[in-house]
Protein backbone atom coordinates (compact mmCIF):
# COMPACT_ATOMS: atom_id res chain seq x y z
CA UNK A 1 0.00 0.00 0.00
CA UNK A 2 1.70 3.39 -1.14
CA UNK A 3 0.85 6.32 1.09
CA UNK A 4 -1.97 8.07 -0.06
CA UNK A 5 -6.11 8.30 0.61
CA UNK A 6 -7.84 8.55 -3.27
CA UNK A 7 -11.20 9.29 -2.31
CA UNK A 8 -12.92 10.22 0.50
CA UNK A 9 -17.23 8.83 0.54
CA UNK A 10 -19.72 10.20 2.79
CA UNK A 11 -22.56 8.35 2.55
CA UNK A 12 -25.79 10.47 2.61
CA UNK A 13 -28.94 10.45 3.04
CA UNK A 14 -30.40 13.14 0.73
CA UNK A 15 -27.93 13.67 -2.18
CA UNK A 16 -28.97 17.01 -3.22
CA UNK A 17 -28.82 19.05 -0.36
CA UNK A 18 -25.93 17.19 0.71
CA UNK A 19 -24.07 18.36 -2.94
CA UNK A 20 -25.85 21.71 -2.40
CA UNK A 21 -23.97 22.80 0.76
CA UNK A 22 -20.40 22.09 -0.52
CA UNK A 23 -21.31 23.86 -3.58
CA UNK A 24 -21.97 26.74 -1.23
CA UNK A 25 -18.73 26.21 0.63
CA UNK A 26 -17.51 26.91 -2.69
CA UNK A 27 -16.55 23.41 -4.73
CA UNK A 28 -17.63 22.74 -7.81
CA UNK A 29 -19.27 19.57 -8.68
CA UNK A 30 -18.13 17.24 -11.38
CA UNK A 31 -21.42 15.76 -13.24
CA UNK A 32 -19.95 12.36 -14.45
CA UNK A 33 -22.86 10.46 -13.13
CA UNK A 34 -26.41 12.12 -11.55
CA UNK A 35 -26.38 9.36 -8.50
CA UNK A 36 -23.14 10.80 -7.20
CA UNK A 37 -21.46 14.46 -6.40
CA UNK A 38 -17.81 14.28 -6.98
CA UNK A 39 -15.68 17.16 -6.06
CA UNK A 40 -11.76 17.17 -7.18
CA UNK A 41 -10.19 18.15 -3.53
CA UNK A 42 -6.61 19.05 -4.99
CA UNK A 43 -5.27 15.50 -5.44
CA UNK A 44 -7.98 13.48 -3.81
CA UNK A 45 -12.06 13.12 -4.68
CA UNK A 46 -14.89 14.13 -2.40
CA UNK A 47 -17.92 11.80 -3.23
CA UNK A 48 -21.13 11.73 -1.75
CA UNK A 49 -23.24 8.68 -2.63
CA UNK A 50 -26.59 7.34 -1.35
CA UNK A 51 -26.34 5.78 1.63
CA UNK A 52 -28.28 2.87 0.22
CA UNK A 53 -26.28 2.47 -2.87
CA UNK A 54 -23.35 2.72 -1.05
CA UNK A 55 -24.33 0.03 2.11
CA UNK A 56 -25.32 -2.42 -1.12
CA UNK A 57 -22.11 -1.60 -3.25
CA UNK A 58 -20.01 -2.90 0.26
CA UNK A 59 -22.59 -5.32 1.21
CA UNK A 60 -22.35 -3.56 5.06
CA UNK A 61 -24.97 -1.11 6.84
CA UNK A 62 -23.82 2.15 8.05
CA UNK A 63 -24.59 2.82 11.78
CA UNK A 64 -26.54 5.66 13.17
CA UNK A 65 -25.26 8.53 14.74
CA UNK A 66 -22.34 10.73 14.01
CA UNK A 67 -19.42 9.19 11.83
CA UNK A 68 -16.17 7.85 13.71
CA UNK A 69 -14.06 9.27 10.23
CA UNK A 70 -14.37 12.80 9.99
CA UNK A 71 -12.48 15.15 7.81
CA UNK A 72 -9.78 18.46 8.95
CA UNK A 73 -10.36 21.35 6.44
CA UNK A 74 -6.83 23.29 7.33
CA UNK A 75 -6.39 26.76 6.90
CA UNK A 76 -3.69 28.93 5.57
CA UNK A 77 -4.61 31.64 8.21
CA UNK A 78 -6.32 32.12 11.99
CA UNK A 79 -9.23 34.30 10.36
CA UNK A 80 -9.86 32.18 7.66
CA UNK A 81 -10.93 29.91 10.60
CA UNK A 82 -13.38 32.04 11.41
CA UNK A 83 -14.36 32.53 8.04
CA UNK A 84 -14.84 28.79 6.35
CA UNK A 85 -17.04 28.25 9.85
CA UNK A 86 -19.03 31.30 9.15
CA UNK A 87 -19.62 29.93 5.28
CA UNK A 88 -20.62 26.57 6.38
CA UNK A 89 -23.21 28.41 9.46
CA UNK A 90 -24.61 29.92 6.28
CA UNK A 91 -24.31 27.33 4.08
CA UNK A 92 -26.87 25.20 5.56
CA UNK A 93 -24.29 23.22 8.01
CA UNK A 94 -23.58 24.50 11.81
CA UNK A 95 -21.23 25.30 13.94
CA UNK A 96 -20.33 22.49 16.29
CA UNK A 97 -17.22 24.03 18.09
CA UNK A 98 -17.08 27.83 17.53
CA UNK A 99 -13.44 29.04 16.70
CA UNK A 100 -11.13 29.29 18.98
CA UNK A 101 -7.33 28.61 20.63
CA UNK A 102 -6.26 24.80 20.67
CA UNK A 103 -4.33 22.86 23.30
CA UNK A 104 -1.50 22.26 20.21
CA UNK A 105 -0.80 26.14 19.84
CA UNK A 106 -3.18 26.65 17.03
CA UNK A 107 -6.34 28.09 16.31
CA UNK A 108 -9.79 25.61 15.23
CA UNK A 109 -13.18 24.78 15.59
CA UNK A 110 -15.49 22.24 13.95
CA UNK A 111 -18.97 22.05 11.71
CA UNK A 112 -21.43 19.79 10.51
CA UNK A 113 -22.52 19.43 7.18
CA UNK A 114 -26.17 19.41 7.37
CA UNK A 115 -26.53 15.43 8.02
CA UNK A 116 -24.07 15.86 11.18
CA UNK A 117 -20.93 14.81 8.79
CA UNK A 118 -17.78 16.40 11.27
CA UNK A 119 -15.15 18.63 9.65
CA UNK A 120 -13.03 20.29 11.72
CA UNK A 121 -11.27 24.04 10.35
CA UNK A 122 -7.88 24.77 11.32
CA UNK A 123 -4.71 26.96 11.50
CA UNK A 124 -1.76 24.65 12.47
CA UNK A 125 1.68 26.39 11.33
CA UNK A 126 3.37 23.66 12.37
CA UNK A 127 1.71 21.88 9.37
CA UNK A 128 2.86 23.39 6.65
CA UNK A 129 0.39 23.88 3.35
CA UNK A 130 1.96 24.09 0.52
CA UNK A 131 0.80 26.19 -2.93
CA UNK A 132 -1.38 23.59 -4.17
CA UNK A 133 -2.81 22.79 -1.17
CA UNK A 134 -0.78 19.78 0.06
CA UNK A 135 -0.61 19.52 3.97
CA UNK A 136 2.97 17.90 5.28
CA UNK A 137 3.81 17.03 8.69
CA UNK A 138 6.39 18.14 10.77
CA UNK A 139 9.67 16.78 9.68
CA UNK B 1 -13.04 27.02 0.88
CA UNK B 2 -10.32 25.99 -1.06
CA UNK B 3 -10.62 22.62 -2.84
CA UNK B 4 -8.36 20.15 -0.11
CA UNK B 5 -9.30 17.38 2.33
CA UNK B 6 -5.84 18.43 4.80
CA UNK B 7 -6.44 15.61 7.56
CA UNK B 8 -8.89 12.51 7.43
CA UNK B 9 -9.30 11.27 10.97
CA UNK B 10 -10.38 8.24 12.51
CA UNK B 11 -11.40 8.12 16.24
CA UNK B 12 -10.56 4.62 17.70
CA UNK B 13 -11.21 2.57 20.22
CA UNK B 14 -7.29 1.02 20.21
CA UNK B 15 -4.60 3.20 19.09
CA UNK B 16 -1.96 0.80 19.11
CA UNK B 17 -3.19 -1.80 17.48
CA UNK B 18 -5.15 0.47 14.74
CA UNK B 19 -1.55 1.67 14.48
CA UNK B 20 -0.21 -1.26 14.08
CA UNK B 21 -2.45 -2.31 11.13
CA UNK B 22 -1.77 0.52 9.37
CA UNK B 23 1.82 0.39 9.96
CA UNK B 24 1.92 -3.62 8.13
CA UNK B 25 -0.35 -2.07 5.59
CA UNK B 26 3.28 -0.39 4.82
CA UNK B 27 2.55 3.17 6.03
CA UNK B 28 4.89 5.00 8.42
CA UNK B 29 4.03 6.36 11.43
CA UNK B 30 4.84 9.41 12.52
CA UNK B 31 6.16 9.80 16.07
CA UNK B 32 5.03 13.91 17.18
CA UNK B 33 2.81 13.02 19.87
CA UNK B 34 2.44 9.36 20.98
CA UNK B 35 -1.58 10.23 21.94
CA UNK B 36 -2.21 10.25 17.73
CA UNK B 37 -0.76 8.49 14.98
CA UNK B 38 -0.10 10.33 12.29
CA UNK B 39 0.71 9.12 8.61
CA UNK B 40 1.97 11.15 5.79
CA UNK B 41 -0.25 10.33 2.66
CA UNK B 42 0.81 12.00 0.17
CA UNK B 43 -0.26 15.29 0.57
CA UNK B 44 -2.81 14.31 3.21
CA UNK B 45 -2.36 13.28 6.48
CA UNK B 46 -4.26 10.20 8.18
CA UNK B 47 -4.82 10.58 11.79
CA UNK B 48 -5.53 8.13 14.28
CA UNK B 49 -7.16 9.94 17.41
CA UNK B 50 -8.35 8.01 20.32
CA UNK B 51 -12.23 8.12 20.50
CA UNK B 52 -12.51 9.75 23.81
CA UNK B 53 -9.76 12.38 23.01
CA UNK B 54 -12.15 13.37 19.94
CA UNK B 55 -15.28 13.62 21.62
CA UNK B 56 -14.23 15.65 24.02
CA UNK B 57 -12.05 18.07 21.62
CA UNK B 58 -15.17 18.38 19.04
CA UNK B 59 -17.81 18.12 21.73
CA UNK B 60 -19.75 15.07 19.85
CA UNK B 61 -20.54 11.38 20.28
CA UNK B 62 -19.94 9.33 17.56
CA UNK B 63 -22.39 7.06 16.60
CA UNK B 64 -22.07 3.08 16.92
CA UNK B 65 -21.89 0.93 14.07
CA UNK B 66 -19.78 1.05 10.63
CA UNK B 67 -18.71 4.62 9.93
CA UNK B 68 -21.08 6.42 7.02
CA UNK B 69 -17.76 7.87 6.04
CA UNK B 70 -15.03 5.93 4.68
CA UNK B 71 -11.96 5.80 2.73
CA UNK B 72 -10.72 4.01 -1.31
CA UNK B 73 -7.45 3.35 -2.28
CA UNK B 74 -7.17 3.45 -6.04
CA UNK B 75 -4.24 1.07 -7.40
CA UNK B 76 -2.97 1.40 -10.41
CA UNK B 77 -3.18 -1.58 -11.82
CA UNK B 78 -5.95 -4.69 -11.68
CA UNK B 79 -3.53 -7.19 -10.02
CA UNK B 80 -3.00 -4.42 -7.22
CA UNK B 81 -6.76 -4.68 -6.19
CA UNK B 82 -6.43 -8.02 -4.84
CA UNK B 83 -2.43 -7.90 -2.91
CA UNK B 84 -4.24 -4.93 -1.38
CA UNK B 85 -7.12 -6.93 0.42
CA UNK B 86 -4.91 -9.95 0.78
CA UNK B 87 -2.39 -7.38 2.85
CA UNK B 88 -4.84 -6.46 4.59
CA UNK B 89 -6.34 -9.61 5.64
CA UNK B 90 -2.97 -10.37 6.41
CA UNK B 91 -2.35 -7.28 8.84
CA UNK B 92 -5.57 -7.81 11.53
CA UNK B 93 -8.03 -7.00 9.13
CA UNK B 94 -11.03 -8.53 7.03
CA UNK B 95 -12.06 -8.50 3.47
CA UNK B 96 -15.61 -7.23 3.34
CA UNK B 97 -16.27 -8.23 -0.32
CA UNK B 98 -13.96 -9.82 -2.58
CA UNK B 99 -12.33 -8.17 -5.37
CA UNK B 100 -14.51 -8.49 -8.37
CA UNK B 101 -15.73 -6.75 -11.26
CA UNK B 102 -17.57 -3.38 -10.94
CA UNK B 103 -20.31 -2.29 -12.45
CA UNK B 104 -18.49 0.91 -13.69
CA UNK B 105 -16.01 -1.17 -15.18
CA UNK B 106 -13.37 -1.44 -12.80
CA UNK B 107 -11.82 -4.03 -10.54
CA UNK B 108 -12.64 -3.80 -7.22
CA UNK B 109 -13.69 -4.69 -3.59
CA UNK B 110 -13.35 -3.58 0.70
CA UNK B 111 -12.01 -4.38 3.47
CA UNK B 112 -12.73 -2.97 6.98
CA UNK B 113 -9.19 -1.99 9.44
CA UNK B 114 -9.84 -3.99 12.73
CA UNK B 115 -12.61 -1.83 14.04
CA UNK B 116 -14.41 -1.98 11.30
CA UNK B 117 -13.49 0.98 9.17
CA UNK B 118 -14.18 0.52 5.72
CA UNK B 119 -11.56 0.72 2.54
CA UNK B 120 -12.09 0.25 -1.07
CA UNK B 121 -9.97 -0.77 -3.38
CA UNK B 122 -10.15 0.14 -6.29
CA UNK B 123 -8.80 0.21 -9.99
CA UNK B 124 -10.44 2.95 -12.27
CA UNK B 125 -8.88 3.89 -15.30
CA UNK B 126 -11.07 6.24 -15.72
CA UNK B 127 -9.39 8.20 -12.93
CA UNK B 128 -6.06 8.92 -13.39
CA UNK B 129 -3.22 8.43 -11.22
CA UNK B 130 0.23 10.66 -11.47
CA UNK B 131 3.28 9.42 -10.38
CA UNK B 132 2.87 11.22 -6.74
CA UNK B 133 -0.11 9.27 -6.23
CA UNK B 134 -3.02 12.30 -6.82
CA UNK B 135 -5.88 11.32 -8.16
CA UNK B 136 -8.13 13.20 -10.91
CA UNK B 137 -11.60 13.15 -12.06
CA UNK B 138 -11.92 12.53 -15.88
CA UNK B 139 -12.06 15.98 -17.64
Amino acid sequence: MEPRVSIVTIAVDDLDREASFYQAMGLTRHRIDDGVAFFQMGGVILALFPRESAEEDAGVSFGAGVSRVYLAYNTRSHTEVNEVLELAAQSGGRIVKPAGRAFWGGWYGYFADPEGNIWEVAHNPDFPIDAEGRISLPA
